[in-house]
């Protein structure tokens, strides 16, 4: 193109109806013609004077166009001489650099080779583009699009939460917002937040701990994926309950684990021989109410666990979720609180207690690594939310944390008699119910032919979330059949009819099919 | 020992003056007998009302710690018979599994072991504890405990953030507090925050995406992680600048990558024959402004750099931080912007904008995987913060965003040449500076003889915080030496003093041994 073409053909695509300044337009155009070879390196631009006469706009738009294609090397202006297209072809050379001798001088822009990004014969197919474990985190992902109604499992009642109690506080904190909250959280995070969670979790939960020892992380997923980065090499053999929490498991395998599931049955992990004869580097347990089954791991399996770890240097990572939520009977405490050789790091997170988008979560670090935890927090993650600890700090020590657990105890509790009722009434003892003596769902068991995936699926299409069982299995051979029941968040007079329209789902999918021999007999 | 025993063992130990409830002394007390070996399983406790009256407390609270050991498993209560200890001994079968032929019948509690966690002959040192990667993240780790001050690099001035207005938005949305805005953020962050950076990002950055493309993040080290979770595998090449940023390298390698620096020169990224040998399975940029050095990628190489990757498939994430702060010229476009063949995330966040503790960054994902990086984020993760969300929605809806950038950038650029000047009047010519067009820090170059390390050492110790360039390299032997100074957050009346100290410093420790050669001309 030469002066007067590049006018007209800018003319004939410049539309001065459109949203877009007349400016921008003008300056993509030239971009494109560039880009596309249009405008081969060398060509002369007409003057600024010369180009806003032929397109009829102001000749101070066309300046600033100049000085930006200038600026971002499109262009080269050279004074009293006029404005070249610059020579900003890609590289043949260093692109093609392993299909063939390199090009004899190596030099950019070869005379003649118009580069144009969309038209190269042999693209790779990078657009095809996960890794092996990209692939494999999308194919085996858990999470839900979902995030609330019955019965969506581990969600709280947010709706329940005490938010203008928390907004208070929030605008107290913001009045003063103190500069040194709103930067990074180097240290591991706020300080008082870290003691009044201390001294909540020493008595709470029977950990053995100083405020030092804890670590401010945005939860569960993150206080593992740190000591996962920390503590193993790629490679190395981390044990999970078989079954376990989805979550977990991506955090770990996109992490380079090699997972074993090791069983459980009712008194937690039940590690295999050939699962001892190779000690794992690391060890994820849920000792206080296995997830998702809810058994508590034994006393002696504890104390063996223990034993193992310390023995085979072994690091056991506690996941203590929703350990608040017991129902009848008291708190168990933590295996953490056993452990006196410095193996076991224990995680936990209060967004079940008040929100989950709060992510505010919490992990004790052994004493000796305390000092490398906090490093290893700041470095990777560049942790703030500062004054969101600040009002979490406050919302604590006020009691406004005792007293909503508190509440929210009784009225799960209440949720959870009023579900177990509606089964029982259903199905008198035909179906289990499993792990529902603590936490926001149970259990509910299936015959063993039955397709957990295909009844929540079809509950999904009646209008009913559940989770199946065997989404919480590694194995394609689930052991057992069932679906996990969230009811913390569905109000109390939801539970009766969205159980009737899950009944029907189980009775039409789960439960007809075993009817068939059973007639038989 | 037997009931009387254990009564006076109890009694002698029993604090009654201590904060501690009586109940829990006795609770902890037991369990300690029983942990050590101290009670044996099969051990008869004294009945309830025969231990309270040895120790002279209520039978109510025996009673209760009774309840409690049984519901820990620490004793069997059989009715009529009395409480006995259980046999919770570490299975010595099991622990011991790969140091000799497993026992007879791999029973727990042999008879006459005694479990002492504390006392067994050879434990593993797990506690030296770090794995590979760990220990070399925490060797590496470039992160500072300090994170104000005058020189900090990378931290704007969060004092002058409008914290009024973002209290008064956030105190209106928290008395709306939709539930749904508590909950997870399991779609990628906050639909309407989405559409409002797209359209930011798209006029201010030259970026092509619309608002399904934006992913929310927690900053630039979740989108990078996030990348490379998805589409790279352990062992992969990636492509750093060298220079290049602490905190990229440290997730990039803690993930599994090996780690390829690639020289930079005035036009940035400047691959030698050998690193595009090898592609890389992905490429981490600063095309904008090269971070740390500042220099801008060139349209040539910003051209060849895209059609390198899309002939061998290699992703480009372009880090696009700091880009607002450009003094004197105006923005340059993203690389992402050149992008025909999707192979460029674009990764950015607010935190330097508004303050860091925030937390909020985006990324744009290649439209074919959009829905895998809103998966990704979700999974990994566990996404929340919407509400912060919102109240950022509104903060940018109602134009606070751009007002306080611009006022930012006008401050940052007063600062920026106080310190230039500052700088010129002190050395003249002798010390080149860098990296000063845009961005909340520039580049104080020292000669090549000068420790860098230790003039950050020497400097700090005087009260002037500065980062060393060495720290940036990977290489042992750094190109070039020089001192990393923010002044975006050190109030203009400071940085003359702070200089000066700093300059005294540089004086003592880098100038004066170059003095020696110099003499003798």
């Amino acid at each position: 193109m030469d002066h007067v073409i590049l006018s007209d053909w800018l003319a004939a695509r410049l539309d001065r109806a459109a949203a877009e300044p007349v400016y921008r337009q003008v300056l993509e155009l030239v971009q494109q013609a560039i880009l596309t070879g249009q405008l081969l390196p060398g060509a002369k631009l007409p003057s600024s004077r010369v180009l806003a006469s032929d397109l009829g706009i102001a000749r101070n738009t066309v300046l600033h166009v100049y000085d930006q294609l200038t600026a971002e090397g499109y262009v080269i202006s050279t004074t009293g001489s006029g404005t070249y297209v610059a020579d900003t072809r890609p590289d043949t050379a260093a692109v093609n650099v392993r299909k063939g001798p390199p090009a004899a001088n190596g030099s950019i822009g070869a005379v003649g080779m118009r580069a144009s990004a969309g038209s190269a014969p042999s693209a790779a197919p990078a657009q095809s583009g996960l890794s092996t474990r990209g692939a494999r985190l999308i194919r085996q992902a858990g999470v839900s699009a979902k995030q609330w109604g019955a019965f969506m499992p581990g969600v709280p009642d947010v709706a329940e939460f005490p938010a203008r109690t928390w907004s208070r506080l929030q605008a107290k904190l913001w009045k003063e917002a103190n500069p040194d909250l709103l930067t990074y959280a180097p240290g591991g995070g706020y300080r008082p937040l870290r003691r009044a969670l201390s001294d909540y979790l020493r008595v709470a939960r029977s950990v053995k701990c100083t405020p030092d020892q804890i670590i401010i992380t945005t939860g569960i997923h993150q206080s593992i994926d740190l000591a996962v980065r920390l503590l193993t090499d790629v490679g190395d053999r981390a044990w999970v309950e078989e079954p376990c929490y989805w979550g977990a498991r991506s955090v770990l395998q996109s992490s380079g684990l090699t997972l074993v599931p090791v069983p459980v049955d009712d008194e937690g992990l039940n590690p295999r021989e050939s699962d001892l004869q190779s000690p794992p580097r690391i060890a994820l347990v849920t000792p206080s109410h296995q997830y998702p089954l809810g058994m508590v791991m034994s006393l002696a399996r504890r104390r063996t666990l223990l034993e193992y770890a310390r023995q085979h240097g072994t690091w056991i990572i506690e996941d203590d979720y929703d350990s608040e939520f017991r129902y009848g009977s008291r708190p168990l405490a933590s295996l953490q609180g056993l452990d006196d050789a410095g193996q076991v790091i224990y995680v936990g997170s209060l967004g079940k207690m008040l929100f989950p988008g709060l992510r505010i979560g919490y992990m004790i670090a052994p004493e000796h690594l305390v000092d490398t935890f906090r490093t290893g927090v700041a470095e990777l993650y560049r942790e703030g939310q500062l004054m969101q600890q600040a009002v979490l700090t406050e919302f604590i020590m006020d009691g406004y944390l005792t007293s909503h657990v508190r509440r929210m105890r009784a009225l799960y509790g209440e949720r959870r008699q009023i579900l177990i009722d509606a089964i029982t009434e259903r199905f008198g003892d035909a179906l289990p119910v499993m792990g529902d003596e603590a936490g926001l769902h149970l259990v509910l068991g299936l015959p063993d032919h039955a397709d957990d995936r295909e009844v929540t699926a079809a509950s999904y299409d009646a209008g009913v979330i559940v989770r199946p069982l065997a989404a919480y299995y590694n194995s394609e051979t689930p052991e057992r059949r069932g679906l996990l029941l969230g009811y913390a968040c569905v109000p109390n007079e939801r539970i009766g009819p969205s159980f009737d329209t899950l009944a029907r789902v189980i009775e039409r999918t789960a439960l007809k099919r075993a009817a068939v021999p059973t007639q038989a007999a």
